[in-house]
């Protein structure tokens, strides 16, 4: 006999555009939501009565409903409003984790001028929070981003790693160190809607100038300078788990076509690349 | 002060085609791999001393080379050679994940035969292994498969669900069921390497002619059905967790444009899509 | 001053599944439908007068509508009633052309036998119909496919090309030819709704017929070889245009590893691939 | 009989990363190039005689060999370098075209300054330029652009267009304008080296200028705008045509949920979107 366990449920893709206008002013929020039920779902799979289902269409329409009486300007904030909402509702949910994605807008740049209402979509980068609560009050809010990518062209080397008979990598004092990072992270406690962007963008810069200053060794070595700056720099954040995957710029060898390549010439490729992964903790 | 915690690295995107061949037939295997190594990586990550790095290059090479030696036919069974052979010669490593990813090719029919060395790509679907060893002899073997997509036209319906001030979707008794399913299970014990592919195949297939068979009153319990069925076909299955969204196929509004609609024209939309998930084990 | 040239509006990515039923057998079409119109439209872009502006969500209904009372089988006969039904109520439009690509479902197996009302997505693979007629009575069908990747390991060699001072290539009696087929074709007249797929895959055979069982000195000779094929065995059809790119499978060189390659393993890559265009007429 | 007619072929996907450095500041080119021969190729499609191909693998190498010795600004000298050398070592070549794709990759800023050696991928947007010279001596060059995502959330309305029994569009004074512009051009001459990027971009800032502050009835009236300015305000532009599909932001409907929309409320869809499509040259 199979026997049901853990098991959630929900929409996934909600796509809202969000405008709001002060005097003359816009600004755009696109943000994409997912919402995720956990509680007294057994009939519903072993029986098929659905007495018990919110409908996932109905959650859709929650996220508008709620997006359009909402002030809050944080999608952490946002996030929080949803679930209460619709705990509140749904005596048989134990559990609800939203997860919003923002996409990048930025204003319209015009005769050396930011447009009050013309916006250019930025790069792929993506903001994440990701909010858990349950019906008797534990919470975990997730921070984070994706999809940042960067690249340093000087100050990275690769050097004394473990050479064996089927190595046939070449050590470099000087290489390209290219790569997309995802970052989740944690704070220690909710921080205000008004403070929660300011924040998220302090432990972002905090890592990014670090992977710019960073005299690297190795990937490893300066996703931990990055991870150690943003908890230096930000005391509320807790913890912070990177992903680093090292996009490969190969140094093309152009010995077999007379020439010496003076460490200018490259060939990005996507696959395969490396991974590195690691979390760090405020010690 | 930052202190490192978990962390892991590796090799991701190692596309290799293999091709065997015997008596005039050959076989394609087509396999994308990664390669995630844990161990006593401290010092990379804050001394920049990489004498304890395998680079992720080697890993690349690593896997080719022994693909080339390699007998195994499936990709249970060559995660399990990769990550021997990386054990024993890497000692600073205490755990090895590998997983593989096989795309899907099928025999080109030439005048209804199958030919012998042409071969044309399939569906999108993507049969996965993961296996995790320590070097104490823990592992755990994670087989799956993920973007089967498939759709029933008959038997499925949703009815008899919450309805609140903010429900908008009308019951329906027939309706278009479409999916994406991903898949991972369990086995009790690893299954051999001639018996694999054909034990994996076994709980697809049960997984499939649950989902055409079942009359469903919801995706939680078609779901539930698949599930359910895996595990009465394939004994050696103990777990099975199922993500299966529902992929919208929306009945279009007709009326206003002064016809009806016989259930018979849809309009499929790719956001936002249900999310049911669920772990089913044996009871 | 600047003048207004050709221009062409309407809608894409209108999304359609049709579900017709016969007899407890369920037949699915998932098409995607592109309508554009040519006509007066200088006023629409010179002043911003709008009526001429068949509005494209209007199209978007159109497809819907028309599709509901359709009982055409092919994407070629329904390009046609759209087109037509378009030209007769649009005065202002002097020519319309329809694009309908279609995505491929195959019946689910169950038990050996092919399920009535289930269906698994197929391949990637997209046929498409283009229609453009004109008010006064001008048209070009143009059928064809995109998306069809294959993949021979046998018969296919490269040699005897130029050799120069930039060359590295090497050059091999025997290597994998992979590619993405890509045909648009034309007929000498426009063929019954219900011979339009059967005569769409006669054409798709021959190729398939022909790239398996050639004997390929290059990418350029297996496709006119294709070509050639259609032609011969499909008389309506006049010319042929086939994109193929070289889809490169690399053989790895395993010597700095200590192994031999016994044309066995291989890497596939993304990027570059080799182009390979020609149109191909009966003679 | 089959006969061949127009035929070409070449390299697709050549990926390069060009870094060069100067006064301790780095540039990065991110440049995608693809090269089509046309030519005398009858033999190798009919008789699988090769004697007359250069392998797409030696246009690979030529593309890092010239880049490596190239002191080009722009894609455009790049290619035209790339055309004539190519042309000049190859008798057996009528013509050539040269395609390239540029990256946008921005330097990253720290501390209120931009850094001299770390980037930061930018938005999705690409600039093309591509260009075909025979060697008669005929040549076309057409710059452009890709992916430029815009949005403007106030002066677009969308009103007085044909109402028919099809319609269910609401007219609307105030909507989204969201867009994402493909631009193609030319210019009376060859720009040089140094000032080809310098008038790229100032066709791209006038479209993007009379984006921002046009009063738009229709999109196809503001891409006429557009286009108007850019030839306004570059001399050089001779002709410019643009691709800007209408994506929609659709505004959600929230009075069956109890509330009204003050125009704040939108849901972006992928799909359907429109599709406006106009060339405009100097009268």
């Amino acid at each position: 006999m199979a026997e049901l366990r853990e098991n959630r449920y929900g929409k996934t893709g909600i796509r809202l555009m969000k405008v709001t206008r002060k005097d003359g002013v816009h600004t755009v929020r696109e943000w994409t939501v997912r919402v995720l039920l956990e509680g007294d779902f057994a009939d519903v799979h072993l029986t098929g009565n659905n007495a018990m289902v919110l409908p996932t269409d109905t959650m859709k329409n929650t996220v508008y409903a709620r997006a359009n009486v909402s002030t809050a300007e944080s999608m952490e904030t946002f996030a929080g409003e949803l679930v209460d909402f619709l705990l509140q509702r749904n005596p048989q949910v134990s559990a609800i984790e939203v997860s919003i994605d923002s996409a990048m807008w930025k204003r319209l740049r015009v005769d050396g001028a930011e447009h009050p209402n013309c916006f250019m979509h930025g790069s792929g980068e993506v903001q994440i929070a990701t909010l858990r609560r349950t019906r008797t009050g534990e919470e975990v809010l997730t921070c984070g981003l994706r999809d940042l990518v960067i690249l340093k062209t000087a100050k990275s080397a690769f050097e004394g790693y473990i050479q064996d008979d089927l190595t046939t990598l070449k050590e470099t004092a000087d290489r390209l160190l290219g790569t997309s990072v995802s970052a989740s992270w944690q704070y220690a406690r909710i921080v205000a809607d008004g403070a929660a962007t300011r924040t998220r963008n302090a432990v972002r810069e905090a890592m990014l100038k670090a992977f710019a200053e960073h005299d690297s060794r190795s990937v490893q070595q300066t996703l931990f300078a990055m991870a150690a700056a943003a908890l230096e720099s930000v005391p509320v954040l807790t913890e912070i788990t990177l992903v680093m995957p090292n996009m490969h710029n190969i140094l093309v060898n152009l010995e077999p076509l007379g020439q010496s390549n003076a460490n200018e010439i490259f060939m990005p490729i996507a696959d395969p690349s490396g991974y590195i992964e690691a979390r760090v903790t405020r010690a």
